[in-house]
C-alpha cells in the first residue's frame, strides 16, 4: 500500500545493498522512517519494542531474523540459540512461533548447501505468502461488503475496526483491511470507524494513518465508543484481526476487542476476525491456556505526540504515586464472533468448520 | 474528603471574603488550584470547559451560578437569563436543569425580600443535600460491599469504576465511590481498577487521584481491559455513577460504561449504579429520548499531561488530516444494571421499583 504516494511493504530485503528494512512504526504517524536490521539485536529490539506489529509482521520479521542471524556469525549453533531468543521476543502472537518453526523446519529437511541464501528465500517465501494470504482474505470480505453495500441499497457502509490489523500489520493489505482496501478499490461507499486503541493506540495511530493515505474515509473513535454507536446503528459490520485463535475459533486479540464484540452481538451487528492460517493454534481448544502478554507500565503512563512547535514530545498523563497495569490482549469466545475470514474463505468459529475447510 | 491532607470540598462559599470558590478539574492531577467565580462568565466557563464537572456538581455550581448572577447585577431579568444560559452549558447531566428550576421555584414561592442572600442559602442547600445524599448512598453501597467481602471471607475486594463519580464530581463523597470510602473507613480491604475513561482521563486523573489522596490502594487500567479482567474473575463488583437515569431505570453515563456493563452481564458480575434522586428523569421513560452530548474534537485529538521538564504541555497525537467524533455519554439499558443506589436505598432499575422507593 501508498505512504505519502509512494508504494511500500512494512518489511523487505533490498537486493541493491543486500540489507533488511522496515519501518519503524513506533514513529508513526508523525514521522516516516525505515530502519535497517543490521544484527540479532537489532531484530529483537525491533519486535519487542513493536517496531514492527501486528502477528503476521512479528512472523516476517522473525523469519528475516533468523537469516540475519546467520549472516551475522554463519554458525548452526548460533542460529538456533537465535530462534530461542526470537520465540521469548512476544507471547501472544502464535505467528512468531508458527514462522521460526517452519523456516527451521525446512532448513533440517532441505539441508541445504548455502544456508545464508536458503534462510533469505525461506523469509522472502513467508512474506509472498503473507502478502497471497491476506489478498485473499480481502477478497473473501470483498463478497460479504457487497452482500451489505445491495442490501443497504449502495447507501454507505459504516465498518469498525479495533487496533491496527491493517497493512502495517502485515507485509502488505493487512487482514482487517484488506476487505475494506478492495472494497474501496471496487467503488464500494464505505467509511470506517477507526477505535483509537488505548494504550499504544495503534488504530489512531496506524489504521487511520494507512487509510488516509489510501484515501479512505474514516474517522477515530475511542474505545469507549463503539457501543453506543452500534446502539445508534451507525455500525454496519466490524472486522478485526487476531493474534491467536484457537482450534475451536476462540480469538485472542488486542485488548478491548471482546467488548466490542458483546456490543455486536447485542445490537446484532456482524462480527468478523480475519486471520491468514497461520494465526490459527491448532493445538489450543481452550482459550484459559492461551499467554495473555503484559507489558510495561510506561506504555500506559505515557503518551507520545506532538508539541507546538511540532517536535515529539512524550508526557506523562498519569497523578503520582498511581500504579496501573497494561494487559495487551483478551480472547472473544467464538459465541461472540460471526465468522472467521481467512485465506480459503469464511467459516463459523468452530472446530468443525475450521477442520473441514482447513483439511485438504 | 482530603487533598495533600487538607479537607476540601470541590465548591464552597467563603464567609470571610464572600466568593464562591471551585477546585480547577481542568489541571488535576498535576497542579491543584482553586478558582474565584466572580460573574456569570465565569460560572458558564467553568461548566462548559469542565473545570467543574460530574452531574451533581454542575448542579450545585449552576445553584451558585444564580446566586452569582444576582449579585452582579440585582436584577431579576438578568437572572431568569442567566438561568436559561446556564441550562445550556451541557446537555446531558438532568442535575443542571433539576438544580435552577428547584432554585427558581423556590424564589418564586417564596418572594423572599433578599434575593441575594435567599439564592445563596438555597445554592448552600443544595451543596448541603448532595452531600447528605452521597453519603446515605455511601451507606447504602457499604451493605453491599459489605455482603460480598463476608462472602469472599473476608479477602479482597476488587471494584471496577468508570469515569470520576467521585467527591470530585460531587459536592464530597462521590456517588460511586461513595461505598468505596465508607467500605475502606470501615476497614474492609478493598482494591479499585479505575477505568482511566477517554477522552478526558476522568478516571486516571481525578478517580485514582482521590483515591490515592485518601490512601485507597488502587490500579489503573486502559478502558479496553475491562472485559479481561472481569473474564478472569479479578472484579467483584462494578459501581458507576450517571448522568441521567429514566423513570424505568436505564441508564446515561459517560461513554463506555454501557460496554462494562455488556461484561458484567457475562461475566456474572453485579453492576450497580449509583444515583442521588437528583439524578433521576421521571419524564423519560425511553433512553432515546435522553440528548446525547456531542464534544470538540481536540478532546480527542489532544492530550496534557507533564513533559519531561515538568511542565504541563499539550500534544497532538493524531495523524495529520484525520477527522474523530467525541460522543461523550451512551446508554446502559436497564436489563445489564443489578441494582441502582439511591439516597433512599437500593432498588432494581425499573419503573415499579424506583416509584415505589420514592412515592413516600
Amino acid at each position: 500500500m501508498k505512504i505519502n504516494g509512494k508504494q511500500y511493504q512494512t518489511i523487505w530485503f533490498d537486493s541493491k545493498d543486500g540489507y533488511v528494512r522496515i519501518i519503524d512504526q513506533t514513529k508513526l504517524p508523525h514521522i516516516f522512517e525505515t530502519v535497517i536490521l543490521h544484527s540479532l539485536k537489532d531484530v529483537v529490539y525491533a519486535i519487542k519494542n513493536m517496531q514492527v506489529r501486528g502477528a503476521p509482521l512479528i512472523g516476517a520479521t522473525a523469519a528475516y531474523g533468523l537469516y540475519i542471524a546467520y549472516k551475522e556469525r554463519s554458525n548452526l549453533k548460533f542460529l538456533f540459540d537465535s530462534a530461542e531468543i526470537l520465540k521469548k521476543t512476544r507471547p501472544t502472537a502464535i505467528n512468531l512461533v508458527w514462522a521460526i518453526d517452519k523456516v527451521l523446519n525446512s532448513l533440517k529437511k532441505n539441508s541445504p548447501k548455502n544456508i545464508e541464501a536458503f534462510l533469505l528465500r525461506e523469509a522472502k517465501n513467508i512474506c509472498y505468502e503473507d502478502k497471497k494470504y491476506c489478498e485473499s482474505i480481502g477478497l473473501h470480505g470483498l463478497a460479504l461488503i457487497k452482500n451489505i453495500s445491495e442490501k443497504k441499497k449502495n447507501k454507505t457502509i459504516n465498518i469498525l475496526t479495533h487496533c491496527n490489523a491493517g497493512w502495517l500489520a502485515t507485509i502488505d493489505w493487512g487482514t482487517a483491511t484488506a476487505p475494506i482496501y478492495k472494497a474501496f478499490k471496487k467503488g464500494i461507499d464505505i467509511h470506517v470507524w477507526v477505535d483509537e486503541t488505548r494504550p499504544r493506540n495503534q488504530g489512531s495511530s496506524l489504521t487511520s494513518y494507512e487509510l488516509n493515505n489510501e484515501g479512505i474515509p474514516n474517522t477515530i473513535i475511542v474505545d469507549n465508543a463503539g457501543g453506543l454507536l452500534m446502539q445508534q446503528g451507525k455500525v454496519d459490520l466490524c472486522i478485526t484481526g487476531a493474534d491467536r485463535v484457537t482450534a475451536s475459533g476462540h480469538v485472542a486479540n488486542k485488548i478491548g476487542t471482546y467488548l466490542k464484540a458483546l456490543s455486536a452481538k447485542d445490537n446484532k451487528v456482524p462480527f468478523y476476525v480475519t486471520i491468514p492460517s497461520s494465526t490459527i493454534d491448532w493445538t489450543i481448544d481452550d482459550f484459559n491456556l492461551i499467554p495473555i502478554e503484559e507489558r510495561s507500565f510506561d506504555e500506559l503512563s505515557t503518551v507520545s505526540g506532538l508539541d507546538e512547535k511540532g517536535n515529539i514530545t512524550k508526557i506523562n498523563i498519569y497523578p503520582e504515586g498511581s500504579k496501573c497495569l497494561n494487559l495487551a490482549f483478551d480472547i472473544t469466545p467464538n459465541k461472540y464472533v460471526t465468522g472467521l475470514i481467512t485465506e480459503r474463505g469464511i467459516c463459523e468459529p468452530s472446530q468443525n468448520s475450521l477442520k473441514k475447510l482447513f483439511e485438504k
